[in-house]
């Protein structure tokens, strides 16, 4: 079940042969973790980088003890805090599971053995990392071009499963909202549709 | 003068030999744009991929008439809108010149060839963009958890030149404010620093 999404994720890079498919799909380990998983703690150091074949992972910083949500990530979205990863020196942020997530494990200390060993490999994850910087990119423009009601309609517009998949009280930290304020938007949003 | 810039650049990644860093120096087209010029319009296709050795660049869209700042890039970062760029389709977004800037200027089209030519080049563009990807989650997750003037001291904090070299009114759309409130915010700073 695991090799399958990974066999079919590799199927859409015509630069990977089919043969290198099973060698690679044989090399990364995919791991299933339960909801509520912490991958990376503050203050720890972020030796792997995670690629989602299903399930949602949370980004979070403890700002004054309390959790503000940074980022959601869902299937086929690469998981890192770079920062920390690339110099291998200690996280601001903390990785957790919103879901059980079967997700593909890349450690820091067999990165360069796999690119070598599969040169396409490189491209590939430069797309990856390209297309989700744009994502980010585009997210955080929305987000500091509309109000709190528009970045939900955003989100919903963008991302429509994720108001359905994470809880209300994560959801309200991500957009910069309290849970009230988000419930009140919801209401106004729910009325304007069935309004006559 | 341009071409020592690039070679300094280059000369900070090992992977390339002294004798490739004058090939591809002599390859990639360096470019100083005039302060104002326009590098992308909305509605055109992003062709190019820039790369700052010394200047400015704004990203912005258009909202109800009323340019907002989505992105300010200084020296030593990668300028791309890879939404228009990676599929060649139109931009939502557009680039300017806020100082006379010097660039390196990598075109879609000869793109493949470069890197077939340089597969080093690969690992070095990969790198860039995680660590621009990386910057832009950092601001986007302070944006997010702040209140407008926490941003402000977060960006004087990471970026303490922006501040001197940006108007003031974009730096304010930039932080998701009006210029009065960044005044404000400015005036409080200011009293609070020479307060006894």
């Amino acid at each position: 079940m695991k090799n399958t999404e990974l066999l079919h994720y590799l199927s859409k890079f015509p630069a990977i042969s089919p043969e290198e498919r099973e060698t690679i799909a044989g090399l990364i380990p995919v791991h299933t973790f339960r909801k509520g998983s912490i991958l990376l703690r503050a203050g720890e150091v972020c030796t792997a980088c995670y690629f989602i074949l299903k399930g949602c992972i949370r980004e979070y910083m403890l700002v004054d003890d309390e959790e503000k949500t940074t980022a959601f990530f869902t299937e086929e979205q690469a998981v890192v805090v770079f920062s920390s990863y690339n110099d291998q020196v200690p996280s601001d942020r903390f990785l957790s599971c919103v879901e059980d997530s079967t997700v593909m494990v890349g450690e820091f200390s067999r990165e360069q053995a796999m690119y070598q060993q599969f040169p396409a490999l490189e491209a590939i994850t430069r797309k990856i990392v390209e297309q989700d910087y744009d994502k980010t990119r585009e997210s955080f423009a929305a987000f500091i071009t509309s109000s709190p009601e528009e970045r939900y309609l955003h989100l919903l517009k963008t991302r429509p499963e994720l108001a359905q998949r994470v809880p209300q009280h994560q959801l309200a930290s991500y957009l910069g909202i309290t849970p009230e304020s988000l419930s009140r938007i919801r209401k106004r949003i729910a009325t304007k549709r069935y309004a006559p």
